[in-house]
């Protein structure tokens, strides 16, 4: 493979047809066998200061993960949300090993995701056999079997308000349809989340299934931690379909402590907005046009963004890259005053950080 | 619901049509409140002398697992396993994950698979429609589109020459059906293994998927890793219907470091072989017969296991009974001589241990 083409295929290529996604330093060290490193991944929407282990009781890794401890990191995860009673949790290996599941156990014909965002619920729906389209409003979502929001988007960082869901999922629910809201990126802005909102009308809940992740906000993407929050029959569906033991020891363990840690959680909220300001400030430094985002990631365009991925690269520094959109880059966010000195140097541009 | 009724769930039982399993240390404190703490959980296959955790850097937690991190599991594993060129290793959450995944992947009409086994093989054929029979030989298993041995067999410890088995599978090849040969059990015996044996004839392969579990003989059943082996087309799809991130960072990381440390393996099968004779003794004063086992757990027969079971359960011991063999009781290794005395205790037999 030339340079170039090994380039190309960095994550804004794919394979097997499966789509491309950030977080993939192994291939970027490939192509860049010079630079500089470590690397400094600022390709996925992780938070870049990891919520700090716990301890947990040796039988996490070496016992199979029983009933009493997925109850736990669900019911945590329930206070945490704001799921309200009746709008059951489950636990598994990250919103991703959801996205797989949801086809599989809610097949359904004629799906559409609002706007562009995540491309595995697209490419997960069209492997079931679906035919899945692009909506450019509620509106159309409403005409759906399925339709899915991801919410705040990734990677555009478009909101869509909860009440509006509500009303979108009442309409799906007099055709039988069913409403996906992944909320991947929703923990600093629960303001914005649609959980507390089915207090009120528990009947609606039955046609939606919401999609948490829980590596993102809390740094430890590795542990593989997510959750599904939908009524209790679709759940024992989803339970069925997962089998047992789908969720490691520590992960459970992990996750029911630190979905408790308010404090934390308040603490990391102000870090990240703060970081994204100034990611802000120096991204446009650099004549990027912002997008748009979340405090865990900014998404910005400019012509010179291929250019731009690969001197980011050249200096060790990965971004995301959009097939679909080449005048795209997406930065997560640096976790250190020196990342984002080493960004405005690999950038050319001076600031104050 | 009763104090009978409780403890007739009590990992005999089964939910939501599930099958039950080992592990349930929940369900049984609160089936026996009054029971000594801490229990002791004899009730799986696991070892109980845990790998002792290598350090691994914090990426492995704080980042999304990267395709470096699965080949070096992969690759690691391929060494232990003893498979060939040409036989593709795939890293999963657990054996179990695959047991999920392949009748959706491999979809078949009639499975087999060989006597009582595992029952999530059959369990999960069946969700996908399959019908699936019990076989009594690998002649009647010749005949099936899928044929599963479990080898050795748990629960009853069953051990198939891997011959015969390639002997099967070329029949099977023939008329384009498939052998799943689950050695979740095997770490002890890789001379009963089947993957060696493919060096020679790795066009039989091709209608081979093997499955093989980290956490039993490893002690770390919390960690969730597994593999399967198989041809690269096979295990392309297999992926390909995991998705990415299917497997935690931690797991990665340990099983690559543990399944290159021949010396532990080697030393733990001893040291396993030793508590299964311990075992063996205890249980034959204590009056039950010895249907079979594998040196990670011994089966055992008594008119009055079901008596025993709660006996043992009200002296905070947990172990496995089968509601298809009620006269059975499945032990996993004590770990410690204060555990073997325990059992004694219980039991109501002296013995030297």
């Amino acid at each position: 493979m030339t340079r170039l083409a090994e380039m190309e295929t960095l994550n804004g290529g794919s394979t097997l047809a499966a789509p491309a996604h950030g977080g993939g330093i192994d291939a970027a060290r490939r192509a860049f066998p010079d630079a500089p490193a470590p690397w400094l991944d600022l390709s996925t929407g992780v938070y870049p200061r990891a919520y700090p282990l716990p301890a947990f009781a040796p039988e996490a890794l070496t016992r199979l993960p029983d009933a009493s401890a997925f109850e736990a990191a669900e019911a945590a995860a329930a206070r945490a949300y704001g799921a309200p009673p009746g709008f059951d949790v489950v636990a598994g290996a990250g919103a991703q090993a959801f996205i797989n599941l949801l086809p599989r156990v809610f097949p359904a014909r004629r799906v559409a995701t609002l706007g562009f965002c995540y491309a595995e619920h697209a490419a997960r729906w069209r492997a079931a056999g679906a035919i899945v389209t692009i909506a450019a409003s509620l509106e159309d979502l409403a005409a759906m079997d399925v339709a899915i929001v991801v919410n705040p988007n990734n990677p555009d960082g478009a909101a869509t308000a909860p009440q509006n869901l509500l009303r979108l999922a009442r309409r799906l629910r007099a055709r039988g349809g069913l409403l996906i809201v992944d909320e991947a990126f929703a923990d600093f802005t629960p303001e914005r989340c649609i959980e507390p909102l089915l207090a009120e009308e528990i009947e609606t809940a039955e046609n939606i299934v919401v999609l948490r992740s829980f590596g993102k906000a809390y740094g430890l993407a590795g542990l593989r931690l997510g959750f599904a929050l939908c009524a209790p029959p679709r759940a024992a569906r989803l339970r069925a379909a997962q089998g047992p033991w789908s969720v490691s020891g520590p992960a459970l363990a992990v996750g029911t402590q630190a979905l408790a840690d308010a404090d934390w959680l308040a603490e990391s909220k102000n870090l990240a907005a703060q970081s994204a300001r100034r990611l802000d400030a120096l991204l446009a430094e650099a004549g990027f046009g912002l997008v748009g985002g979340t405090n865990l990631f900014r998404l910005v365009e400019s012509v010179h963004a291929a250019r731009s991925f690969a001197r980011l690269c050249a200096a060790g520094i990965l971004t995301r890259r959009f097939d679909e959109r080449p005048s795209w880059l997406r930065f997560g966010l640096p976790a250190e005053p020196r990342d984002f000195e080493r960004l405005s140097r690999a950038l050319g541009v001076r600031i104050d950080v």
